[in-house]
């Protein structure tokens, strides 16, 4: 009974159903804690080969290996959000969308951790639509996966544009408030357009929408007790497939982590202007790309944290050698005398996990901290 | 009673009233010339100083230089349509925001020929606002400006975003569409995001509106008769103030006219992505931007071209024995053996005419052409 009652409560700090909708939170430790999975290329399971592994590891190897790996690193950081950013499933290999889709998050599904998806450039490379594949993801255990923003009355490009919302602590000053907000974004596929080449880009129609969330989350979060205006918003991060161009204004000097990508930065060819439209509205302070596998960095660019996760999966091309990997990401709050004992989010702090036989942490860094104006 | 005839006649071939609004319409010689004119940067009158002209010129020289030429040009090159591109005023010099925008279009107005307005980043510093110069101008003898889009039911940021639509030869087949279009936006003044630096940019609500009228324009144009799949949508053309930050791209080896700025390209420091919107929707050929007003070129960038005016004020920065210039842009319809004799946009051609004694034309050169598959 103890038990029974202890699992519940623990559960109600991450899940808190609002509305019909569960509301992801701050845990009582003052920490969320989000595991970014980029590229995981899963096909069709035991059958479906590696790409660029070692020779030694050619024979046993298959996206079983994938699958072990997200069971280890869920078990080991055991986050409080798993998001995948993006070829989730290398569509032209895979059999059945479906099927490669509820093997690839299996794993997340059996945690009961809460996660959430956006789309790659090959997820619809199988037998569903990007729009089907989102529809099939929505119907997924745990999963807080939208097809498209519920409160959207006019047409947005792509499928799988939302925001969740972190909540404060409960019994503290931010408990009504999100302190935390999560932008997921469609990058596309490939370019629609003929005469320009390669890979798509976020839309207008998804920029206008970012905006007027991002004001809308600004508005409520400084209307309300508890926030200053001299911390500013709360913090946001936007999660997508696609790398922005603004990325490759990064040099290789001033990264945490690599660029070992021959391409650099394959981003879309033209510059569809989003990064523009974060920065002027001035809560996002990192967003987190997948796409580029052999790219692992965060670099700052006007102040925004561009970062990469690496490649994670086994039937994605690699660097035999160098261990397919994942992002970590942990806000954590700041600690008060009062309210609740917990405050708004102090600082954002990221590292990556390699799937090694320890899953050694690399590349620990602060990504954001609060400015505070000094008192006499 | 013959001349008043003709005079009708005249006018009509230019304004057609339609819904109570008069609309442009090519000629029956099958051309449509608009002129540009950039950075005026009208003060005063005849107690403004002149910038950087030679000593010579300094001791008689004003803003009615300016007025005098831009009389001249109007009457040489008699256009269908007059496009200033803002720095028309040199708000922060004028002591009367009205009155300086009275004297600076006088030459316009006096004209009858129709003339349209957009902001450049100076206008404002004056006695009105940009939405209060916006409502002045609209009040003026023959502008066909607007303060903003008149069916735009949500908000746009910036004020005079309009669109004209340049219909065919009455009595041919593109009698009733609009056979080029052209799209008038406000590139703002100065950033309003303190973290980001320079100038100001086109925005997403700009953005999805030139975007939705884009499409609107093209499916009107080719669901009625006369016009072909192959010969694509109707071009269109772009006015603005301050350059996208694709111009610089261009290389000065690949221009037509010149880069004299020692700034290179004085665009936005970010993105917004409006060449990107532009590219997408696929009608616009040709973008024509002022606000550096020594470089005077034109120059391509994934097939639009990118162009520049030249400083056209003479209360404004320039280089003394450059002299000051303006764009002419002729668009031809094409010969046809039926249907009134005219048929639809077949190329567009530009040169610019400069300030000296003769109103010398120099560097002309065809913008875009029709593609027409060969027939066997």
């Amino acid at each position: 009974m103890v038990t029974v009652v202890a699992v519940v409560v623990l559960l109600s700090l991450c899940f808190v159903p609002i509305l019909g909708e569960q509301k992801l939170r701050f845990g009582r430790n003052g920490e969320f804690k989000i595991l970014q999975v980029a590229d995981m290329h899963f096909a069709n399971g035991k059958t479906t080969p590696c790409e660029n592994v070692l020779p030694s590891q050619v024979a046993t190897c298959s996206d079983l290996n994938t699958t072990a790996f997200l069971s280890r690193i869920i078990s080991a950081e055991k986050p409080n959000l798993i998001v995948f950013t993006g070829d989730n499933i290398y569509g032209s290999d895979a059999t059945d969308a479906a099927k490669s889709l509820n093997a690839a998050f299996a794993p997340a599904i059996a945690s009961n951790i809460p996660w959430v998806v956006v789309l790659g450039n090959h997820d619809q490379e199988s037998t569903l639509s990007r729009e089907g594949i989102m529809k099939h993801i929505v119907t997924l255990n745990n999963t807080l996966s939208q097809v498209n923003p519920s409160n959207q009355t006019r047409i947005i490009d792509g499928f799988g544009n939302y925001n969740l919302e972190i909540g404060g602590v409960k019994g503290s000053g931010f408990e009504n408030k999100s302190v935390l907000n999560l932008y997921l974004l469609d990058s596309g596929d490939y370019s629609t357009v003929p005469s320009i080449p390669g890979y798509g880009w976020i839309k207008p129609s998804q920029q206008m929408w970012f905006q007027s969330t991002s004001a809308k989350l600004q508005e409520e979060y400084m209307s309300k007790a508890a926030a200053t205006a001299e911390d500013g918003p709360a913090p946001g991060l936007a999660y997508f497939h696609i790398p922005l161009p603004e990325y490759a204004i990064l040099e290789s000097t001033n990264l945490t982590g690599v660029k070992l990508e021959p391409a650099g930065i394959s981003s879309a060819s033209v510059n569809s202007g989003f990064f523009t439209t974060m920065k002027a509205a001035g809560d996002v302070k990192a967003v987190f790309t997948g796409h580029d596998h052999l790219n692992d960095f965060c670099g700052k660019v006007m102040d925004i944290q561009l970062c990469y996760s690496g490649g994670f999966g086994y039937h994605a091309y690699g660097k035999a050698g160098w261990d397919r990997r994942a992002r970590v990401v942990v806000a954590t709050l700041e600690r008060t005398q009062n309210q609740g004992g917990w405050g708004n989010v102090d600082s954002i702090k990221t590292w990556k996990r390699l799937d090694d036989g320890n899953l050694t942490a690399i590349d620990a860094q602060l990504l954001w901290t609060k400015k505070r104006i000094p008192t006499a």
